[in-house]
């Protein structure tokens, strides 16, 4: 997707090879018009799929999770990093590392809003390593829910989460591929291609 | 406002005299097309406020907010419970005590993201002792933005964060006032009213 590449020429920051900063308009500041077009970006890629819930992570996932579930008409269902008094009882979890974070933490989902017949979407930031992705693949086995797909915002395809993903079958639709950061450069993979 | 009371009869549960549960559209569910009719309710409520940007807090603060800022073509800015790698520098941090969570937190912001120009409209999911609130007031002081006001979708009039910020000279905007909570039972101002 053009438009998400072009925001990251003109906003993002390769800090070094490993780390991009999109703090000014996905992991800090949101730009709400700029995440309903990648709403309607993911609506469009897996429109057909009868999909009938979202799933993702708080809490950079949320924004284009909650567009993508208004431009389907479905709700959107947020893991959480921590329970808390109102979350407590009848948890499906799965364990994540999380790089940037450097820290594992156990993402949980209250069972009560995820059936067996679901048909789930689940939306992310970035995938880079998988480990999110995973870790809401396994919470949608336990739950015994289908699994429509992943969609997110950048994927990073010089890290192997991607490729993970789609070696177990799962729909993987990225809007902007990252094959590579440099300090100061992204390069993506059209440009590669051509 | 009608239809967020209608929301918290329907779907809402009163865990005891304290804590309201609205998992399944707010708190770990969301329902997409009910934030839109909040964003859009915010967004009449602070209507001709010149509002630049709006804050929230990580993570059910971001849906209204997103949704607000989607009606209103302004950024969302959501704080953040914790610094990451891509979050280190240039921070304007206060303390919040969350008493569903049961932990005190530092709150942290960029200072990059906010600015003396900046009118700021402050969102969140619940405003009950206003810790949250009072918090991301200070951080937008330390930023010598302007608050424009706080918008919350639920306010617990019976505990005195919505009292403590008015006291203040701060436009409070809330969607639906619970004037008391019964397990199994949620009373609201208009009911107490009538």
């Amino acid at each position: 997707m053009k438009l998400v590449e072009e925001k990251i020429k003109a906003e993002g920051k390769a800090l070094d090879s490993q780390v991009l900063k999109v703090d000014s308009f996905m992991n800090h500041q949101v730009d709400p018009k700029f995440m309903k077009q990648i709403g309607d970006a993911f609506a469009k890629a897996f429109h057909g799929k009868r999909i009938t819930k979202i799933l993702t992570l708080e809490s950079s996932g949320i924004a284009p999770a909650v567009m993508t579930g208004l431009v389907l008409g479905v709700p959107v269902l947020f893991g959480r990093k921590k329970t808390s008094l109102t979350l407590q009882n009848g948890l499906l979890s799965a364990e994540v590392y999380s790089f940037t974070k450097q820290e594992s933490s156990t993402i949980s989902v209250s069972a009560e809003y995820l059936q067996q017949t679901d048909v789930v979407l689940i939306i992310d930031d970035f995938l880079a390593n998988g480990q999110a992705a995973l870790g809401l693949l396994d919470i949608c086995r336990q739950a015994g829910a289908e699994v429509a797909g992943i969609g997110a915002v950048i994927e990073k395809v010089f890290q192997d989460g991607g490729r993970k993903l789609r070696e177990q079958g799962v729909m993987v639709e990225s809007l902007a591929k990252i094959t590579a950061l440099e300090e100061g450069e992204v390069f993506f993979e059209e440009e590669v291609k051509a």
